[in-house]
């Protein structure tokens, strides 16, 4: 064959960005479970009418065909998950029978999107999930909750600060409905652009898609433009003289979720009224995330509150998710140049190898070592101990261990102060920094 | 929308079955690492015409396709991967310019099969590999390596005990050249047909394909019957009178590989000549696996030495790997009712909540436990504290915590044993095995 080529779009890490990739994803797993958060991993496909049940992106969706298969699909046709709240909801109406409510879980897979690949934008990239179910009714503290862990998760990082946008649907449908525009949905969507075509073709769409007269199309424009990291927003909005019970309950639960997190880590969040989030489903607060420096590339981080995604006849699940896009967010790191790790390999001791009939009693010393957790490797081969040491010295191997023999010791070497010394295997121990390769 | 059903083939896991997955799937990384392999992820897709190259699995390839894509795809069609191997390989030819050779890399991923979905088989499944692959030439003592690993691994689980069954092909090979049959690999695939049709259809089919007579089907059929856990088989096969350089090169490794296993766990592995693997690519050591009391269910660990794998032009990368079924293995073991795990969260503290007025304080609290390593969640609701405690009970939550208040200090309940003791959230400390939820 010839030499294979990448596939736009399906990034692929050298070994030390994976190692950087599991360490962000370990901070991330381990953050989520001291929270109290179970881990669910769903499957990677989904029936496609369920796919499409979210409209706009149908046209991401990869559709499976076994190879020997005759057709297209029919009814029974799958496709892969471009998101990971849509099999959770799906998971949680399938087995509610099994579940105890509220159900908090944590998910971290790939998800798929046949999307155009630019930078930070990827067709096959890792989500980092939680989200919390309950049955019929969920209370909005849990809005409250959700920044706090995104803000520890990725504040235990080697990486840029992160702001959290927050926002509330029933602020933004309340004062639609109360500015007397008859259809929400559309404003939200139209404002949802902002960022993307600026304040004047807003205004345009607004009035052609929701109806807006000038005057309602500039108050909306006017509720966008709020932005404080503290709860003043709400007078700021009541200034613009709308008012709407929706309008209010969606102010309250805003406060609730920016003083929280205020009092938690300040700086954390900011109320931003602007964030619209385009999926359909959420019905409370919104989150975006912006990473310092790369605020061009979106949002890192979003999810909000959905009440009618997992609903099947009566039974109804009420939820509140958010989403890190590990894949983004390393992707521009990784990108800028930033982030590194102390060596190319797990391994601590390299067991050099005097000859090679002594390759059993250098596997004793590896086995003895692993044994009190330092990972080793036995040399590939008895060459001279200058190129044993080199095959250390190049993947960044810290010490090498050199098997002694008729009434020499062993002795161990740290290969980059030079400094040696006499070692049993069943004693010896790596300075604690140098036990695993340290992110930075 | 109507309660979704599973989709047969797709397992997915309740999230104390997930729990489980995890544990185990960290004590296969943890090893993986404590032997110096390097992590890598390769993309869940691949070139249709690199996944072909396996010949014999085509039927069992997912094809992608956009939804929105015109016509079933062409030259540049992807499918899902059906293992980690040639995705490894392909990876391998790809970046070897940026790898180090020796390169030890282990992969943890799921893979995707169109088969026809039975007990301990899957059409979605995750697999556990290492891979260990060099540039030119890959020295013998690699392919003894491998199953002290897996034993490693595997042997600390809470699983029945495991035997690796390894063969060689050059000794299969060898033997069959030395016993005058010309297409030796038509008839490895005969032998490799042995456990499922029986020596009398293997005989005919060996006749019928490899042009054996009557007396080198017979030692064929005498060679696969030879299995020892010592270095005995090799004077077996002696016996059986047929010599060439290739079988003795074989035998050689063979040996080398039981004694080293032996030596390290005794009955981790067994010579079995009957071995063969279907893939056509393996050239030396191959292996399969098989857990006490699961045995009718086939390997739940594979693999072998590659010599041809990773070739482009010039570029030649021999390897040798093994793989885990971790699905398989467990799907099999939950099928029977083994494994169980404390509880049901990550969750070891839930803090009562005395009035809703009080969650940030609750929050504080439950910050302060968090910071010191101790998965702690705030109760949804204040509630009848009977009502709370239920909650924490359903969950096999050990420990509530009832914050103090007007001169009161804070205390904390063991509900298992209705302990209850003044505490402080700075300095409290559970039992250390209530930490995190213990798999058994």
């Amino acid at each position: 064959m010839s030499k294979p080529t990448p596939i736009s779009g399906f990034p692929e890490w050298l070994p030390p960005q994976r190692m950087i990739e599991q360490y962000v994803v370990e901070r991330i797993r381990s953050t989520f479970e001291l929270y109290g958060f179970a881990p669910l991993e769903t499957r990677a496909v989904e029936p496609l009418d369920q796919l499409l049940r979210k409209g706009e992106t149908s046209k991401e969706i990869y559709v499976l065909r076994r190879l020997q298969e005759e057709g297209p699909g029919g009814d029974d046709a799958l496709g892969l998950h471009f998101d990971l709240t849509v099999p959770f909801a799906r998971f949680v109406l399938e087995n509610a029978g099994k579940l105890k409510f509220p159900f908090r879980r944590y998910q971290i897979q790939k998800v798929w999107r046949g999307e155009r690949p630019q930078e930070g934008r990827y067709r096959e990239f890792l989500q980092a999930d939680i989200d919390i179910v309950d049955r019929d009714t969920l209370p909005a503290h849990y809005e409250a909750e959700l920044p706090l862990i995104i803000g520890d998760a990725l504040g235990g990082l080697p990486i840029p600060p992160i702001r959290i946008q927050v926002n509330n649907r029933k602020v933004c449908e309340g004062f639609y409905r109360g500015l007397g525009l008859t259809d929400p949905e559309a404003a939200l969507r139209a404002i949802d652009k902002l960022d993307k075509i600026g304040p004047d073709k807003v205004a345009a769409l607004l009035a052609e898609t929701a109806g807006a007269s000038d005057a309602q199309a500039k108050a909306c424009l006017a509720l966008a433009e709020i932005r404080t990291d503290d709860a003043s927003f709400a007078d700021a909005v009541r200034t613009l003289g709308v008012s709407d019970p929706l309008l209010d309950e969606g102010l309250a639960e805003l406060v609730e979720v920016v003083e929280t997190a205020a009092e938690h880590a300040p700086g954390l969040c900011v109320a931003d009224l602007r964030i619209a989030r385009g999926l359909d489903y959420y019905t409370g607060t919104v989150y975006e995330t912006q990473m310092q420096g790369y605020e061009r590339f979106g949002s890192i981080c979003s999810g909000g509150r959905y009440d009618n995604l997992a609903t099947a006849g009566t039974d109804r699940f009420p939820g509140v998710g958010i989403s890190i896009g590990v894949t983004r967010l390393l992707g521009l790191l990784f990108g800028a140049g930033e982030l590194s790790v102390s060596r190319s390999v797990p391994t601590c001791v390299l067991i050099a190898l005097p000859a090679e009939e002594r390759r059993r009693d250098a596997g004793r010393i590896a086995e003895a070592l692993r044994r009190r957790g330092i990972p080793t490797e036995v040399s590939p081969s008895a060459a001279k101990y200058g190129k044993q040491i080199r095959y250390a010295e190049r993947r960044g191997i810290p010490y090498v261990w050199f098997p002694g023999g008729d009434g020499t010791p062993d002795s161990v070497k740290d290969i980059r102060s030079g400094d040696q010394v006499d070692a049993t295997a069943d004693a010896w121990t790596p300075a604690a920094e140098d036990l695993r390769p340290v992110v930075n």
